[in-house]
């Protein structure tokens, strides 16, 4: 076995400056994409801070002899920083622009990271399309390395289906992203989704969620404490997919079918894990609604359904995740750069990875750095192979001398 | 020291049989309780399924020897069952029904538990009056063993600061609870609520609240997995106050406010707590917000909120709370019954306790279960010593022969 880390990010994110989209929207659709920019422009200029102008002085100080964002979406500069920092291969999700970093767009009406099932179904499905042909474009550029993530809203059922179709048939083998929160869509129990979800597993597409979106707007406002109470509980808007897809039976109907949700820790999964099983086994809390309410149509253990149809691209891990690992699944957990966002580990990721994965055996740091990837995604790691070689972390660059 | 323990129940609940309420009720509203009262009766006979009726014959025959369910209104036959479980004293919230366990109502137009701010105005008002009127009077039948807790809805700030002046002048020392979901009102990080917060802290009352609320009706529907799905998540809506006030500075402004969780378990708040810590000292995620965001209006660590504001009255709390009690905080622990809900341990509270505290130090066992109920709520000590001498376990009923 090769003395160097496969090192694969499940968590990265690329896209384009904002005038770069406008070619890959449907002509139709070219003035209110024009309309868009300018009110995001706008927004953004009034949302503007003292504290976040500096933090994006810093930041983009930081990041300038590395090209700054231009590795959102030119492969030269984006091949370069992987090397940088030791990535073999990543699956690049939309929305480089983090917090207003600057120089990259959001997606196309706002269809990316922050989109969910109350948005427009027609501008929506615009903005998606706008992006899969540009990802799927960009992937090209290194396939072996690059693995894109095509949007994916679910107003439109047949729509979907086309879209996962599309996406395999178009080399994005990263899978598919569906809107974190369904809001005024029916909840991802119901089995109106088992079309697409049958879609995603005919095709080997893993199936995403990826944390960004809050509470509707309306439900808590300008008021102190607001960023904080974001952060603290926007993990929990992220991760409730989860249990309405196992509990809902999902799993149980699609046995296929991968979920990863990504950049939202996954300190959270053995209690919530825990919890389920206890009531799948009927404690004396849930006694009163009758165990039919709990089983029905789940033949195992809602921790079997976890273990085998779900992971967590974890990205920047904490202590906690490592520390948990054993209880999470170490075969459930996968790491993300989540490159080139300001809160992951990129331009520092290889003293990032000495720091949290010095202590942990190689084995386990093997799994969760690369060959559950390689697995989830289909990477094929021959073609990978001279990239590991070239710029993957060795044992002693992680590990030390000791390892 | 006495050898046995002050059992305080920090979670119990009372309340009517169906036309018990009526008399309470204003008569301006007596049609429309009448309304309600035969709509709720429909409702139930239309949601009703075998499962549940199969639990509702087991139920009734294990209490039926107890006096079945009259205990939620006629204090001989409460005395007698708190005397059984050895309770000396208890804090006492609306809704005895649960589930639909039959022969007791809700509260009048559902202002109880399930009450949000998204609900009616004037007519949540009119059932927390008709409520609070009847528990003062109940309490009255033995002061120093029940602490009543008023319903106290939000949408009119003067109406709730009356409210929680006219509980603390007819004796509902147990406090007060407002809506677990804020809905449609602004959260509970709001400034609009200080002249709420300020009342209680200055009559000493704790606010609460108390899960029952899952998401609004509409997101998701008669799907597979619902009841799972909303037991799964019920602790996540019934915990989501604690941040907004934290976070929103609320402890910071009024710092000799109670906040108790109730029926909410304990297990998830190490985690989300230290989280609140990590991003209020800067973590590498939270940078690009900038410091301000976190750090604004709170001169103390989260954490330390927590431990001098807030309590959980984790009630029928499993094993993992016992064994993560030091993270949570001894003194911030407390043990409920749940009387008379099926989900509680009545009526085999005494086994039940052996089972749970056994190995636990008498120390921390007399904290959990009543000595810091009687700090929070003002229990006094030397009135309730004649019950606990009569009913309370003994340091071998718990601990065995090794206690």
């Amino acid at each position: 076995m090769s003395e160097k880390y496969v090192l694969i990010s499940t968590d990265s994110h690329a896209g384009l400056p904002a005038e770069g989209y406008r070619e890959y929207v449907d002509a139709k659709y070219h003035r209110m994409f024009d309309e868009a920019q300018a009110e995001a422009e706008a927004l953004r200029e009034l949302a503007e801070t003292d504290d976040h102008q500096r933090f994006l002085r810093e930041w983009n100080s930081e990041i300038g002899e590395h090209g700054g964002m231009r590795g959102a979406w030119d492969p030269a500069v984006r091949d370069k920083e992987m090397d940088h920092d030791g990535v073999a291969a990543e699956v690049i999700f939309p929305d480089a622009d983090s917090a207003g970093v600057g120089g990259v767009a959001k997606t196309p009406f706002t269809a990316g990271l922050g989109s969910t099932g109350s948005d427009d179904a027609e501008m929506t499905l615009a903005g998606a399309w706008a992006h899969n042909r540009w990802i799927a474009e960009f992937c090209q550029s290194s396939p072996e390395r690059r693995a894109g993530v095509a949007i994916v809203p679910l107003h439109d059922i047949a729509a979907a289906v086309r879209m996962v179709e599309w996406s395999a048939d178009n080399g994005l083998r990263g899978g598919i992203m569906i809107p974190t929160k369904w809001g005024a869509l029916p909840s991802y129990n119901d089995p109106v989704y088992d079309p697409v979800w049958a879609a995603a597993a005919e095709t080997g597409l893993p199936v995403h969620t990826h944390s960004g979106v809050g509470p509707d707007p309306d439900d808590y406002g300008v008021t102190p404490g607001l960023i904080a109470i974001y952060t603290t509980e926007a993990y929990w808007w992220a991760a409730r997919p989860l249990w309405a897809l196992i509990l809902g039976g999902v799993f149980e109907r699609h046995p296929a079918l991968k979920y990863v949700i990504a950049e939202n820790g996954a300190w959270w999964t053995p209690d919530i894990i825990s919890r389920m099983d206890s009531k799948w086994e009927g404690d004396h809390a849930t006694r009163k609604f009758g165990p039919a309410a709990f089983r029905s149509g789940l033949a195992m253990k809602p921790s079997e359904y976890f273990d085998r149809n779900c992971w967590l691209a974890a990205s920047v891990m904490g202590d906690v995740e490592i520390e948990r690992r054993a209880q999470i699944g170490v075969g459930n957990l996968m790491w993300g750069s989540d490159y080139p966002h300001p809160e992951g580990t990129w331009p520092h990721t290889r003293p990032w990875l000495a720091e949290r994965f010095g202590k942990v055996p190689v084995a386990d740091t093997r799994r969760i750095l690369g060959l559950t990837a390689a697995e989830v995604y289909g990477f094929d790691l021959a073609p990978l192979e001279p990239h590991v070689q070239r710029v993957g972390p060795t044992l002693a660059d992680i590990h030390g001398t000791a390892g």
